[in-house]
Order: C-alpha cells, then sequence, then structure tokens
C-alpha cells in the first residue's frame, strides 16, 4: 500500500541534527514527504550529515511560513504530544493513529502527522488544527523519547500497518516445515538406527521413542534439516554395522 | 507485568553516545537491565550526557568480557540483525519477539536481548547462541537504523505486550461518550431550538433532522460536551424569544 501520501511535519525544529535524523527514521520507513515549518537552522551541513544516506528526503523537504500552510492540502492531521491535553477524547495510539494514516493514503489522500519543538511539544493552539493527537505509551516516570525516536516509532508503526499480508508473510521467508509423511520416514529411520545400536531394549523403548518424537516434532525442521537428521543416523547405524 | 528481567545487551559499542541513546530508549519504556560486552569506552561522559536522565541505568551496567557471561543465566536469548542470515526459519517480527519475552519475563525468568557492533551487527557466532533472531521490517532500499533506533522500536513493543489489557485502556483517560438517552434529549432540545427560530419549516424537516443527528452521532459528544451545545441551542432559542 502506498505511504508516500504521509507527510511528517515538524514545527520549529531547533537543531538540525534532528531534522537529520527524522529524515534518516523516515526513509528506513519508505516515508519521503518531509515538510518543515519555521526550521530555526535550514538547510544545514549537521542535518546532511546525521540523514546518513536519507539526505534525497532533505533535499526535497518543503520548508513553511506557517503550519497552516504546511497542511492546508490535508483532511487528516494528527498531532504527536506526549503531554496530557485537555482533550482526551482524541487521543490515539500509535497503532491506531498509523491505521488512520494509511487509511487515508489509501484514498489516495495526503495526511499529515505532526511533531513540535523539541522542549516545548505542539502548542495548544498548533493541536487545536488537528483531528486527532498520538501519545507513545512509555514509563510514565520517564517519558522523554527524543524528535528522532518518537518519528522513527511513529513511521515504524505506518509501515508495519501498510504492509499486505501477503507482503507482511514476505518480508521473512520462512522455510515451510517438513510434512508428515516425511516427519514420519524420519521417524523410521531414527527407530532403525538406535534398533541396530541396541538402545530400544527393553520396557522404555516406547516411552524414548516418543519422548524423541515430541522433541523434533517441536523444532518442526524443514527439508534441508532434515537431510542433515538423515546423515547423521546414516552415521549411527553405519557404525553398528 | 513486571519486565525488569529483560536485559539489553549491547556487543562491543564502539561509540559511547550510542550507550546513552541506548540507556534512554531503555527507560522510556520501563526497561533498567543493561549489560554491555566488552565496550570501547566506558563509562564515558559523552554516554552520561546522551542519556538524559537516564544516568541510573549507566551507573548499574554490568560489564563482560565475554557474551557467555553476559546471557549464561538465561534461557530465552534473542539476537536483534537487520541482515538475512541462512537460518530464516528462527526469525521473528517485533512483536513476536517481544511477546516470547514477555512471556519468559511473566515466568520470572531473565531473558537478554543482544544487539551486535554498530557497522557489522552480531556475528554468526554469535548468532548461534540465539534462541531466535529479530528483524525489524524495514525499507529494503534503505534498512539503516542506528542502534538507538533498533533498541528504541524493540522496547517500545516490549512495553506494549507488557501492559495488561487494563493497564492499556487505562494508558489513554478516554471520557465516556453520551449515553442514547442523553442523546436524545439532546436531539429533543435541538428540534424545539430549531423550530422557534422557523427553520424546520417545510418538506425537508426530516431529512434537516436526520441530517444533524448523523453528524453529532458521529462525533459522540461526552457529557462536558453535551452540555456547551445544549448552552449553544439556548442561545439560539433565547434569541427568538
Amino acid at each position: 500500500m502506498p505511504i508516500n501520501d504521509i507527510r511528517i511535519v515538524l514545527v520549529e525544529p531547533n537543531h538540525p541534527g534532528n531534522i537529520g535524523a527524522v529524515a534518516r527514521a523516515m526513509k528506513t520507513m519508505a516515508l519521503s514527504d518531509l515538510a518543515l515549518v519555521r526550521p530555526v537552522d535550514f538547510p544545514s551541513h549537521l542535518a546532511d550529515r546525521r540523514s546518513m544516506g536519507a539526505k534525497d528526503l532533505l533535499d526535497k523537504a518543503r520548508v513553511f511560513e506557517s503550519l497552516e500552510e504546511a497542511i492546508g492540502d490535508c483532511r487528516l492531521v494528527i498531532g504527536s504530544s506526549a503531554r496530557e491535553r485537555s482533550f482526551p477524547h482524541s487521543i490515539l495510539e500509535p497503532r491506531e493513529c498509523a491505521a488512520q494514516l494509511v487509511g487515508e493514503a489509501a484514498d489516495g489522500e495526503p495526511a499529515a502527522l505532526i511533531f513540535g519543538p523539541e522542549r516545548t511539544g505542539l502548542a495548544n493552539r498548533e493541536l487545536d488544527q488537528c483531528t486527532f493527537q498520538v501519545r507513545i505509551p512509555a514509563n510514565e516516570a520517564f517519558s522523554s523519547l527524543n524528535l528522532g525516536a518518537a518519528v522513527q516509532l511513529l513511521c515504524y508503526e505506518i509501515f508495519m500497518a501498510s504492509r499486505t499480508p501477503e507482503e507482511a508473510l514476505a518480508s521473512i521467508p520462512k522455510e515451510k516445515p517438513s510434512l508428515q509423511i516425511e516427519m514420519e520416514h524420519f521417524y523410521d529411520h531414527l527407530e532403525r538406527a538406535l534398533d541396530a545400536r541396541g538402545y530400544l531394549e527393553g520396557e522404555m523403548r516406547e516411552v524414548t521413542l516418543s519422548k524423541l518424537r515430541r522433541l523434533f516434532n517441536r523444532g518442526r525442521p524443514h527439508s534441508g534439516e532434515l537431510k542433515l537428521l538423515h546423515t547423521m543416523l546414516k552415521m549411527i547405524h553405519n557404525e553398528s554395522e
């Protein structure tokens, strides 16, 4: 799902290094639309350096004189704020926030996620321009995420929310566990190998075989791993011949 | 749910600033057990400065000569790695990783989440000591999260996974939307106020009332908001008297 239309807006960022860190965080999560409202120092070499390969986002970042201009074309605007404000009714958690933004992007609409100055955060007057507010759950005794970390977290949730079920599955190329028929073939081999070494004699035979089955079942070996195990069984077997 | 037993282990961190950033990220998410394996420069003023109020974690951080010592008392060890390795079978996503770690902590067992040196990441030999590997989903063309960002993200997922349903609900003190009986009382008042101003005459009466109902229903006003709306209706009403 395309998330290019989701805009990250920084209001009065004080430190150019943070702008670079934000660009890097956005790019790792496939976002690219960065808007800056009255940045204190931009463009800046420090921002470029901290962006670590995300300079392309800084080069095309747009600078605005007011928040109104930066979000004028959006229908959905979410403001990030760590502080509790007087409108708890409209506070979202990061996952809800991401679902809202991704839903809007799916409709082909631009949508904005805005962050305030490092020390003070968004002012009430700026939060009043937001459809919702998002708050990152954190340690109540120490909730001071820095700007780059907050952007990283919320962009990660956006990226996660944007993945189709197919993409989510494909992101980790899991090898398929073996079929039960292959497992049974392996257990036959295991029994023969241990029998050949006289290990399964006596009354504990069934209990031992059952224990081994449970151990290997739990490991859910894929075909390459099963092949390795078969090779080991052959070694056990051959030694006794 | 207590997550104090979840240990963050940094293997050969090169930059003391990153150790400070990691301490800060951990503390924001209520984690406190930091272990360092052969840190290049620690203790360090730079680490203290970057920790921004999480110096207590640095003060009690333990330093080890080997990874084996740092994780010897754990049954569950998860290694963070951005690169695809040859064992896709045991790669978890951040949420699965967090669920595993929190489950272990709930059993009263220490568990470790380990991170490699900034440039190279964990070596294969170190990943071989892990129960599972975790990979943060990211832009395939640009997946370079820095160490502090990776720790922040995974600690956030741990914090989210550790919350009981009650804590999750309490984290955002939502005011309850009004009862339907209160809404009906409001709609009665609305109709009376608009009638008093002659706004509801003619054939569009029912359509207009229905439109207004849908609008206010969607907003799900809580009792304080409903009180504001009643006050506005009184203003409409009184002007006509």
